[in-house]
């Protein structure tokens, strides 16, 4: 029997052993906090998913590299700049990134990761950052800090811990993210760091994680622009003593989409410009793939978000970005859900109370449910509504 | 040799012996011309392509089945009401509607074709439509008011119409279209009549508009949704007596291209909101597939979109598309430019008078072009800006 909870405030830095710090170094503009760096007291094993974009951030290349290794201490990492489409100059920063934090850690180079997100097609101002990462203290409840370090058009840090109490012993599951714009991951997402004191090994780990975002990060969308920079990773510094293994993977595994879905709808709801959560559930699919898609489909429409956005209950825009999603569907057999409200049962549109359901859609949270009534697969998707302001934050961003 | 040239004013009935009509029935909330009927005066040969959405309006399952004929005379169209997701029903309304226009033309009714655009999920009110098609009066120059009749969130009729000299005499190709919202066509688009008085068999005929079709609507997004309404309907009455044979298609389908890319840029202009056209065009892919996917994804990114709204030159935004656009691609073989100015070269930054492209960027036409340096293959696609009205008019659709 296993337990698992939130805890109170948690952050990045509650599990055992990790420590983190931030400071303003003068890459944002706003003049916030914009550089940090995550660290654990004892090496640890590190598994990662990265962004599928063709275009790869320098700070991806590196990294990725470096957790192919499977182990890893620390994390730098940057706001305001995502060296992006920066060349091998671009490459080469972020590598003496790294070493920057190396040298003031005492590792190698070899393990330090490093996550940059911000203005892409800039170069990094490197000298800024080598004079910052000297006034950058570590401190074991520096977590919070750091959660606000990466933030760049985010309204709120968006950090989470929880204990997991089992037979063996108890660990901690720490997470980090950042989202608001550029975001619908494909196997990755823009920024989120993760630790837990557990004790596993590497492969295990980079399982254990793969699953938790395929349900999580992979399932959200603020605007359907996939970011050069998304990155997830993993740091395990068994200090809690508590191993994992292959028999144990599923705990670790429940822990971490608890972690990630957490953080997930973290990102929907501060999506740019938002004003609601959107959550779309998709049952009675052929297979999970087709309901991941349509899933995602549903709550990446710019039309259905729209609508909510003025609580406008035109569920058939809906359904017609259903229809594009590509599934296998037949609409005789197609029931929907809006706010609870069925407004389509077999194919045929409902009667429903329109002022009701305008009220219903004022809610913070908006919740869309789409039943195919073909097969037994199901998969749930988060985004946000649309609004006015998610373009003018958007239409001025470098000017 | 042949001269392709467009008519001052030119309209759908442009081309020999097609009439049109329409009336006020009141179905648009707005009060305007809502009902429209497009006949010619002699059978014609027809082709159609239609939504590839999985949820297909009644007026396209209708339509479908005719056009496979590969005969017709007349088109019933209304805008107010889309009479897509209305199950069962809404098909016998659809064929109602072909049958009402019939009687008042003494047809047959599997001779009408019948589309519609406006609200998803509401049934047709067709007392209104029974008393209206007896008021629609048909003429030689109704062109003009049917292209009204079809606007919903439009804000010009789009309409042309281009003569075609030959050796063997001359034809007229004539078309007009409504766009606006839920536009990102899969194989088709919103709405599209297309007449011309060529003499042409039904399956030359599809050939070649399907050919016109993929380089024009099919390359416009407003917003990456796709109606379950979409349809391109092209008649051909044989009224000039030009005949079009297989050796001769080729001209035909240049014709028609050029009406159908008039037509999808004015839609892409006149997209919801928009106070911009883009066009973006990728050279230099491997294949054509990819050239146009890329095309397609850089127009539709609603980041590229609200940068070019807010005149910002935040080009790492065009590339982050591209690069998730699933084509092959290096990204140190780039090369990018924005209103002609060099961004990207070899997948370096280039250095750029930021306030001159600033200016550049406040035109009415914005140039985004991708050289790939990978193939020879070349797309050219169009979309809009993003704009806060792009919101405004979509939050409030049916409230």
């Amino acid at each position: 029997m296993a337990v698992i909870e939130f805890l109170a405030s948690g952050t990045v830095t509650s599990a055992q052993g990790f420590l983190a710090g931030a400071t303003v170094c003068g890459i944002k503009a706003s003049g916030g906090v914009d550089l940090a760096i995550l660290h654990s007291e004892k090496p640890c094993t590190v598994a990662g998913v990265f962004t599928t974009n063709a275009i790869k951030a320098a700070p991806v290349v590196v990294s990725q590299r470096r957790v192919r290794s499977g182990r890893a201490q620390s994390i730098i990492v940057n706001s305001g700049c995502a060296n992006a489409c920066t060349g091998e100059d671009g490459v080469a920063d972020a590598e003496e990134m790294a070493e920057l934090a190396a040298k003031k850690l005492g590792l190698s180079a070899y393990d330090v990761l490093v996550a940059s997100t911000g203005v892409i097609g800039v170069r990094l101002p490197l000298e800024r950052i080598r004079s910052g990462v000297k006034g950058i203290v570590l401190k074991g409840n520096g977590g919070h800090e750091l959660a606000k370090a990466i933030m760049t058009t985010d309204t709120f840090p968006k950090e989470v811990a929880l204990r997991v109490e089992t037979d063996f012993g108890a660990f901690i599951v720490g997470g980090v993210a950042k989202g608001a714009g550029m975001i619908h991951p494909q196997l990755a997402t823009m920024l989120c760091f993760l630790t837990t004191d557990a004790d596993v090994e590497a492969g295990v780990l980079q399982d254990c994680l793969r699953q938790a975002v395929d349900v999580s990060f992979n399932m959200v969308t603020i605007d359907g622009d996939t970011s050069p920079n998304d990155m997830v990773v993993l740091l395990a510094n068994r200090t809690s003593g508590v191993k994992i293994g292959e028999d144990s993977a599923g705990l670790l595994t429940r822990a971490l989409e608890e972690t990630c879905v957490y953080l997930a709808k973290c990102i929907a709801k501060d999506g740019e410009g938002a004003t609601k959560l959107i959550e779309v559930v998709v049952e009675g699919a052929l297979d999970v793939v087709e309901a991941r898609a349509a899933a995602r489909t549903v709550a990446a429409s710019p039309l259905v978000k729209a609508a909510v956005h003025g609580n406008d209950p035109n569920w058939g825009r809906i359904v017609a970005a259903l229809g594009r999603s590509g599934i296998r569907m037949e609409e005789r057999r197609l029931d929907v859900y809006l706010c609870g409200t069925c407004v389509m049962k077999q194919g045929q549109p409902q009667s429903f109370d329109r002022r009701r359901l305008n009220m219903s859609l004022t809610e913070k949270e908006v919740s869309i449910k789409l039943h195919l009534n073909l097969g037994l697969a199901k998969a749930v998707a988060w985004g946000c509504d649309l609004s006015e302001e998610y373009v003018t934050i958007n239409s001025a961003y470098t000017s």
